[in-house]
């Protein structure tokens, strides 16, 4: 029993990401990608899962969730999914299940990506203190941060946040009219309101009104790739907007969370955007921080590319709670 | 020399505020407060103060500072003070000094105050998580913000922020004027262009323009003072906007850092403010978060009231450093 292995678990609204861990960390030929619309429960798709790699039982496990995780239980925001420790612990015959946060699990990453993993991508390549503070935040279906931290004894801590529904930092005319598009029979418009796959869609809708183009039918994902490219002109002002917010909010979380071990980016939307974050028009608004622009010109800015950047966090966690 | 005392400073831009501490903690009667205008440096005014107490040398001190602290010295910000550990060590005799920011020492008072020191102002009386993180926020000549956490072990840590530098968060037309207004000649607004003594000013500036009133000539605390009683309608209204913009930041930066030990509101301008952000006007603005008002409605909200905290900090830091 002691050959078992731990179960790791990236678990989203639409795909969950599973591999399991050995002595030697996650074992490459045992990540997988399921859809969660093929499948009742997390517990059943688990159990298809460890099937599929004839494995009987894990000796523990470590669950990311997208979703505040506050107790022995969470529910999906976007799906009938309730993740229960136990149960969980009863489908795999594990003696101790943990749940964090998606972002928490990120941070717990940090320290262990690679440059493969997470290449640099804005500012300087070397961080102001390699040991210090690292932040991710990143754009998907929602919008968070995260930032690890270490004691003078090596102890890491994460501590999980809801920074996507922070007040969406406008500061021209324009952007009000925008703002009050996105807050539209909400009255405020968040972050995660702008910085999402669901934002995006709103954006270009509000970019088609104002300029009285016809609204195209495409995925936030279209947009993004044909806002990046160029290849259309609606596509493209939604997307310099987002980058735009994307690098204020950015700036304004380092200047809350000063990393000055170095800035992550993850997140699907925000990986699409890659090109446009490399590009002056993510760094000047990044910067532009009046007395503080030094300190942001002094923080590399890094892209989280492994999609499975959630599942080493997830090990990485279970070392620093054991710890 | 066992029996040396501990030196424990609050310097501001303004006045310096100074304490020893024995075994049994800070020793009221030692605490003074000297306007920094009266002394050449920091150091000739520390040892103005022993002298006055008849005091030789210490054995260790530990300086709040309102400044960045990256190094071994810092200059402050208003002051051609330079405040540098080794100078201090030998101007008061002490085998080590310690420097930090004067919101990272707010953060290490935060589980030192009493209610007396800290009352209940708003929100539940009872914190969600009472061993959670803690936050102190607030305005004064700036603003800023920091936490206090405990790991499990319960050693206990702050980290500094920049928090008044982030972008000032407006959500209508007419906040979008004060904003152009507070950004002129800067191309931004931060949130202590707003949240701090002079913000004070160039918000009332700009509400006398606005309605027409002619420009008074009072000082921040007159204007605030007038506000909060009512017996002046353009102060009346530079106040209501000040405390409006306190409770939207205030609020945003508990999404940030989740205190579900409570938040605390520290700084000269915020204390003025008191009556109304024990008002409705406070608490509707600081819990509008749309998914996440739940969670803003479970903070309870203190008001730092004692003006010695910053040194029950100091004497808490060195104690959490040496543990």
């Amino acid at each position: 029993m002691s050959a078992a292995k731990i179960l790791v678990a990236d678990i989203g609204g639409t795909n969950t990401r599973l591999g399991l861990a050995g002595p030697d960390g996650i074992e490459t030929n045992t990540l997988r990608r399921f859809s969660n619309n093929d499948h009742v429960s997390f517990d059943r798709l688990t159990r298809t899962y460890l099937d599929q790699l004839n494995i009987v039982r894990c000796r523990s496990a470590c669950l990311a969730v997208a979703a505040p995780v506050e107790a022995d239980r969470v529910r999906l925001t976007n799906r009938d999914w309730l993740i229960d420790k136990a149960g969980v612990a009863r489908a795999i015959g594990a003696d101790d299940v943990h749940l964090l946060n998606d972002f928490e699990a990120l941070g717990f990453s940090l320290d262990r990506l690679t440059t493969q993993q997470a290449p640099h991508i804005a500012g300087p390549t070397n961080a102001p203190v390699p040991e210090g503070v690292r932040m991710v935040l990143g754009a998907g279906t929602g919008f968070n941060a995260a930032a690890l931290r270490r004691n003078a004894l090596g102890q890491r801590s994460v501590h999980a946040a809801e920074c996507g529904h922070m007040t969406l930092p406008i500061e021209t005319s324009s952007e009000l009219l925008l703002r009050d598009h996105l807050a539209h029979g909400r009255g405020r418009a968040s972050v995660e309101r702008a910085l999402s796959g669901q934002g995006v869609l709103e954006i270009h809708a509000w970019v088609c009104a104002q300029t009285g183009s016809p609204p195209a039918q495409l995925s936030a994902a279209e947009i993004v790739e044909q806002g990046v490219s160029g290849s259309n002109d609606t596509c493209r002002r939604t997307t310099e907007i987002l980058v735009r917010f994307l690098a204020r909010v950015a700036g304004d979380l380092v200047l809350a969370y000063l990393p000055l071990g170095g800035l992550y980016l993850s997140g699907g939307v925000t990986r699409a955007c890659g090109a446009l974050i490399a590009s002056p028009l993510f760094w000047n608004e990044f910067t532009a921080k009046g007395r503080q622009s030094e300190l942001m010109r002094s923080i590399p800015v890094h892209l989280v590319q492994d999609d499975n950047a959630a599942l080493e966090g997830c090990l990485s966690a279970l070392t620093a709670k054991a710890a």
